[in-house]
């Protein structure tokens, strides 16, 4: 679990605070490691999964229910654990006074009257905020949103790592695609068997997010997997998006089950032009304006696509940059972006999406399976 | 989508308020029916999945993403849509600022400068706290969190049929695991088998909390399915608990592949007789502490389990009323409870659970499996 809480530095150069109170889960996870699993809800236990009080030159703590803090093995020592009771059976529930005790405690350490803290208001609970206001009167906010959010554009060699390694996940699930793929079964069945290879290669079970759609669902452009049976000559579009430990990975095929029409195998052809276009013009300096306006223009003659171009991919499974029109960014080095261009008609839909990261030079497509419209081929 | 608006009158009669602005996915989902799949995290385009602002004697208005409220065709005439701007690809997001933008119209529209608002600090985010209060610095802030959990504790019939069809989905689950559970499977195999069984059944995914462990594991009370494989004798015990939009279904078999030992037979017996034991004491006017003490006491010779003897199953698959000692609230008809008793050893645990709803003379059994310890018996 790497600790990146010296990167809090650059926001102090900024913005003064006697403390961060970082309390959005991908933040957390990203200053310090700790990944809540969100896959069966907010726990019953906790009003958030952890908070993570930074003050600096004295230390960071991450107050964390103590019925989860026994997952943090390896935590890095720069990060003092400080567990709160959560649940228990011979008392009654009072997870929310002992976590907001335990922030207290730490803000009180700054022994000042006055306090300047850093928050992340989206997901701060009002709860805290109000008492920290009752407490100290002249208490000051300072919204860090934006830039606790910034520190994650670029990836280190541990993140990267990571997105590797859940991209893997979607090469997997891909392949899956391909295999299971056929007349007569259904898009949940083809999910369940997708998702059982996924979760077998990880040894473990792994939240995902997928669309799954087949037949004229695909001119939708997504979707949960339904009962829905498969038909010859169905396109089938499945873009899989697996979180393995908190990062994400995201890719998109489309196949056909069967000879696709003439001008279902032309637009795939286009998209697929398009993609690799886009690949192509994937590098440091390179706005993502540019590379948006690159890819739209080039699939203009078939249609529109009223979405982005791509996004970056980390923590999230959407995060900046996005490659959108309005959006100026230059890409630099380490930065992970998806393209996705697809095409959405009345009968059917096509969409492909590749995981890259950018290189010194140019960018390395990470998720290494091939499009392949036909799958026979 | 059954609406309950009408309930907060009761919170009305104690605490004034202006506005109710509730916040928690299971308050708004209990009362006006909304319910968000929080299966893949929480989305980048919202800050928490909806605001339900109700503005008594005026009207109840549900703040919702735009990409979101599509699916909300069968809404109670009773609750008016509020969708702001979430997602965009040619504009930067803003869906924080238009969030609160909708709730500060609502709040606005009581026209008052003064302002007394009813609120679940837990869940509101302080970005909507901190505004409103710059916005009106005289604001009231009341905390309504028990008073709009408490109404979640008497289930009314919609509520039972959706808690009845999630147990059903316990129930297919562990015809499952008798079906497949044999020595050579893994736990995480023998998981992927029961939630494809599950989700057939429900026609579409299903999020799923699930203990599914075997051998030594059982010894410690549970945990997620990994890639143990299962030995003759061991021991598989598998607590499932899925949500079917939004309400929870909780039941928990262990079973034995091939003969247990005359020691893990006993303890099989003797907590099948603690469970039924506390079924039949459960009926109104009972109170939870004395079910847990029956419980507990039944089963001291073979030892403690540091855990509740029971809880409330509803929008959340642990809640009120809580089968605990200290708990001394009586029960009502219409509470839903499952009982769940449990021994953990060094080299094996067993527990098994039911889940009842109580009536107006005793209560009824909904999950419908037997518990079978040598599953060819």
């Amino acid at each position: 679990m790497k600790s990146r809480i010296a990167l809090l530095d650059k926001i102090l150069e900024r913005k003064y605070a006697d403390a961060f109170l970082i309390t959005s889960p991908r933040s957390v996870q990203h200053l310090c490691g700790y990944f809540f699993n969100f896959e069966t809800g907010p726990s019953p236990f906790h009003l958030i999964p952890a908070a993570l009080v930074v003050l600096p030159a004295l230390g960071a703590y991450l107050v964390i229910a103590d019925n989860e803090s026994g997952q943090l093995t390896d935590l890095n020592p720069e990060i003092m654990l400080v567990p709160y009771k959560s649940y228990s059976y011979d008392k009654p529930l009072e997870y929310g006074k002992h976590f907001k005790n335990c922030i207290f405690e730490l803000v009180k350490s700054k022994g000042r009257r006055s306090l300047t803290i850093g928050i992340e208001p989206e997901s701060l609970p009002a709860f805290i905020s109000i008492s920290l206001r009752e407490k100290y009167p002249d208490i000051e906010f300072v919204d860090i949103t934006a830039d606790v959010q910034d520190l994650r554009l670029i990836k280190d060699d541990d993140e990267l790592n990571m997105i590797r390694a859940a991209t893997r996940l979607c090469d997997i699930g891909q392949a899956a695609i391909t295999k299971h793929a056929r007349t007569g079964i259904s898009e949940l069945d083809l999910f369940s068997m997708v998702r059982w290879e996924i979760e077998s290669a990880a040894g473990r079970r792994v939240p995902m997010m997928a669309d799954l759609v087949s037949g004229t669902r695909t001119g939708e452009g997504g979707g949960n997997p339904s009962t829905r049976v498969m038909n010859p000559r169905d396109l089938v579009m499945s873009d899989l998006t697996p979180c393995l430990d908190g990062y994400w990975g995201d890719t998109c095929s489309t196949i056909v089950l069967g000879k696709p029409t003439a001008g279902q195998q032309e637009l795939f052809n286009k998209i697929k032009d398009t993609l690799e276009m886009g690949i192509k013009a994937l590098k440091p300096g390179v706005r993502a304006c540019d590379i948006d306006s690159l890819m739209r223009k080039q699939l203009a003659p078939m249609g529109e696509y009223s979405h982005h171009s791509g996004h970056g991919v980390g923590l999230a499974y959407h995060e900046e940059p996005r490659i959108v029109p309005y959006n100026e960014t230059e890409l630099r080095p380490n930065m992970v972006i998806a393209l996705e261009p697809g095409i959405y008609n009345r009968d059917f839909g096509i969409r492909l999406e590749h995981l890259a990261v950018i290189t010194e030079n140019g960018s390395e497509v990470i998720s290494k399976f091939d499009h392949f419209f036909e799958i026979g081929g």
